[in-house]
């Protein structure tokens, strides 16, 4: 058993509502000094000896990001 | 400014219902050898360099996560 993580993250170019909304409540809550927040998601998997890197490319890239909109990073975690 | 990024994730205990659903998924679509999928979130945030960890602590535990059932870490990554 491998851990894996995919970040995936809207791309550069692609509006993101939800960080906007969080950094722009923080100067109201009294934090300063944050300029931007960008908001993705974070998938752990437990993934069996056997998968490849390609399988875990394909499955990153069709089940968890949309890579119209998304940018992704497929990595193993160390135990 | 520095680049911080914040992962939540759910809970060991917490059901994950969207991270069961992609693991229930992907067998159905051929992809076979994943035992468990959890699904999170992933903050990016570009901070002043003033910005301590104390105040990012802030901000991830009462912005970005909801200590009630998620647990979350804050890092810095180099430029």
């Amino acid at each position: 058993m491998a851990r894996v993580v995919v970040d995936v993250m809207p791309k550069q170019e692609i509006l993101d509502p939800q960080g906007q909304a969080v950094a722009s409540a923080l100067p109201r809550l009294g934090f300063e000094g944050i300029s931007e927040v960008r908001q993705g998601k974070r998938f752990e998997l437990e993934v069996a000896a056997d998968v490849d890197d390609e399988t875990l490319s394909r499955i990153a890239e069709t089940m968890l990001a949309n890579p119209v909109i998304e940018d992704w990073t497929v990595r193993r975690e160390e135990a």
